[in-house]
């Protein structure tokens, strides 16, 4: 097999979590180095055993490895290709880099990425019935209030930082950039009095990484 | 001020998410290197205004860094204090280990840690009514089903590979470890038919980091 050594990403196109992937690669001038597979969200190809058999967990993205290796979860993702590839840091150099861009990256998926992606599978019509079996709707709004508490801190956060770990761009960015694009995916209005938060969303969209 | 450098961590003792900080700390020999301040969350410290100037999201364990800055999320802990230390690596030195210990990580929160104590906080008493204002059991016994398959999805990963994350102790070990000391307290069974984790838990348990 030709592409044997190839590194594939296994990915749904405009879903949130893919992106960041997609982005992560864009940032360390390394997408053409990857070879990008779609599974078919919407007809449950990631509820098939092969699938499983990649992420047990049933959810894009995953990437094979180099040598062969699934990895699933975008931060462990992230993490590979930060170490992997040349160029710009995602993930920070120094102990209190890494500590910093690791918690808010966090921040930004428990507070708006997967807030948002609680409320909009449990508390909206979601991708459907088909898809959508185990509904909790209390749980989804209260993610929903979380979510909103979410847009709220990070506009704060903002005001006072230039990026959402400080004074470089990180994958905790990409994180919160991805997140506001499910929050209007998912109708989670961003107030316009976020203005922070608004102004950081066009600066960083400007980036090629984040375009289109 | 004589200890403006020296490393700080907020923690609950008896709680499995500070336990994963002593545990790292004591894996690098560090421990001697930092100084402990017990927040007592039984009566809301943790609550405070003081403290979500540390944390916003009200959780321990915190750690403050020799450059008094707050790093919450206790794998972002995790990251700063193994790159801050010299000693083994808890976090993978190659992409593909930095990848997969972050994927097992991730994985020992969601699967276990994190939903024995969504099952705990939302379908249980809890630490009390005091504590527990927002509830939902609905979600706690979804939660409490993710964590039996969690525990059966460790079980099987662990017949084939020495730790969670491969052929090194890693902090995914340690996640899973408390994870299951969590999973005593809460009273979720671990089936004596889980004899694979049961035997990592005896094997890992030796270690002095995760002993008493
Ligand atoms: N924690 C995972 C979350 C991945 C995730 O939830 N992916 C979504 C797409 S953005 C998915 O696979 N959804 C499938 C489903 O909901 O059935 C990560 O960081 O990658
Ligand atoms: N994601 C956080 C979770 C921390 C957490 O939930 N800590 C618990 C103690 S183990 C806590 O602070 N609980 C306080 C409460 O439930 O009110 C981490 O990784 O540190």
């Amino acid at each position: 097999m030709s592409a044997e050594n190839k590194i594939t990403v296994f990915e749904t196109t405009g879903f949130p979590n893919p992106a960041r992937i997609r982005a992560a690669l864009a940032e360390k001038n390394a997408l053409d180095q990857v070879d990008f597979v779609e599974i078919d969200v919407m007809n449950k190809e990631h509820r098939t055993e092969s699938f499983y058999a990649m992420n047990p967990l049933g959810t894009v993205p995953v990437l094979r490895t180099a040598e062969g290796d699934f990895i699933s979860e975008s931060t462990a993702i992230t993490e590979y290709i930060d170490a992997h590839f040349d160029g710009v840091s995602l993930t920070g150099q120094t102990a209190s880099a890494r500590g910093k861009i690791h918690m808010m990256q966090r921040r930004a998926e428990s507070m708006v990425m997967d807030a948002v992606g609680t409320y909009f599978h449990h508390a909206t019509d979601g991708l459907g019935p088909d898809l959508e079996t185990n509904q909790c709707s209390q749980w989804g709004n209260i993610q929903l209030a979380n979510a909103k508490n979410g847009l709220l801190y990070f506009d704060r956060l903002l005001a006072n930082s230039e990026y959402v770990a400080g004074d470089s761009f990180s994958m905790a960015d990409i994180t919160l950039f991805y997140g506001l694009a499910f929050a209007d995916f998912a109708k989670v209005e961003i107030s316009a009095e976020l203005t922070n938060l608004i102004d950081w969303r066009e600066k960083v969209g400007q980036r090629p990484s984040l375009k289109g």
